[in-house]
């Protein structure tokens, strides 16, 4: 059985990997958590331990369809954690800079402190699906989802934003492909910007760097997420994530800083 | 006149630095923090713009005192932001991998949106000075801060944890050395871990990786500082801070990742 976001972050032996149409937001221009989903299966290559603990990945230039690299360089292979270097390139100039360390989340569900919950979401049957073929203005990677927003943050959409800047739902892949931490970094940057539901009109946000901390290996078919941005200041605002198990359980926390421009 | 933390994070044209003893944790070890403001110094030379927005450090390999190098490489050159690599390295190894995305923040007291509030801290004067004559156990780069803990962060301290994985109160530099960007991953690693205000007792909790948005200039000669930590799963745990000025305006957010050695 082979899957579409596999075959989209496919990269072979030398590095080299080809961007689709699938997986863009712009015209031509290629989602940002997907790219760092790409730099993170090369990363993975080189990594001696099975799970991704933290990956910080810096935007530098858009990454455009078409032909890329990823280059890897192993900084550290220890005893219980390794760190790679993953840069995607086009043209001889990179368009992501990533770290990652790697290590072992197999005894992750021993829990010693929590203070969060998860957010407490609709069923999915009571969200709005973020359908493409309803909704032609969503960016085309969404197509490859089953992403549906709760209703309340989907005020925006129709010009009634509910005053605080979240943004709440589940997704999952259209085509039934599993979750796992390779996934991690292209779901938590797949909503619209909670900044939304402020009253906030970007037209374009991109992303600086963002930071995933996976906590738990993904058990579910869907993930259930919570994004709030806390502060936009200037030009720059943050949005932080959490993304759950359907049974509760806390898989990542992301956070990310983005440019507006308005 | 001349501060202790600027000699401490001179970097050499070269990118020779030397790590004094003044900045360790353990005996011999440098500070995460500190060494993470030194690869910034190395970063912000390489920069066309004023001021990093976002700092990502690995840490791989423990910082030992002595001679250090910082590698530099400029990612990208840009309008608007610029992205620095800038690696520290002992004996031909990285001990610290970073990326710094550095820009303007010249108009960030324009708040677009903000939903988050500064600490309710006691005035410094009511907080419980963190002073090595009186703790000698207190790691050596502490002595050159005045860090006040609030009388709640420090129940661990006489076995009385107060329940919560929260550590508060305020820091500044003790020689009255101006607080400014350069210094902000320094400070953002400074206290005690609010794992011990639920009864958790660790050895050693070596960071994994830190990051840093950088959200307005400091302008206060002393910061109000807020860490919490939200999951201790297996053998990690994140710990997430807010650094203000006194007047109560947001400064950086921060969010590590450790592990923890019990």
């Amino acid at each position: 059985m082979s899957f579409e976001f596999d075959d989209a972050t496919a990269v072979a032996a030398d590095g080299s990997v080809a961007l689709p149409d699938r997986w863009t937001m712009g015209p031509g221009f290629a989602h940002g958590g997907y790219l760092m989903s790409v730099a993170l299966a090369a990363a993975m290559e080189d990594a001696s331990h099975p799970d991704p603990v933290t990956m910080s990945a810096h935007f530098v230039r858009p990454g455009k369809v078409g032909p890329a690299e990823v280059e890897t360089t192993v900084i550290k292979a220890g005893r219980s954690l390794s760190t790679i270097r993953a840069d995607l390139h086009q043209d001889d100039e990179v368009c992501v800079a990533t770290h990652t360390t790697i290590g072992d989340l197999s005894a992750a569900s021993d829990i010693g402190h929590q203070s969060m919950e998860p957010p407490k979401l609709p069923t999915p049957d009571r969200c709005i699906a973020a359908d493409p073929a309803k909704f032609p203005s969503i960016p085309r990677m969404v197509g490859n989802l089953d992403l549906r927003l709760t209703p309340e943050s989907t005020g925006w959409a129709s010009g009634h934003p509910h005053g605080r800047a979240t943004m709440e739902g589940w997704v999952s892949f259209r085509d039934g492909r599993p979750i796992d931490t390779l996934s991690l970094p292209m779901f938590a940057d797949a909503l619209p910007q909670p900044v939304l539901n402020v009253g906030v009109v970007a037209l374009w946000t991109p992303t600086i760097e963002l930071t995933v901390h996976v906590r738990r290996r993904p058990t579910t078919q869907r993930l259930g997420v919570s994004f709030r941005t806390q502060l936009l200041a200037g030009t720059y605002f943050e949005s932080s994530g959490t993304l759950w198990n359907d049974d509760g359980t806390l898989v990542a926390m992301s956070r990310q800083i983005q440019l507006i421009n308005r």
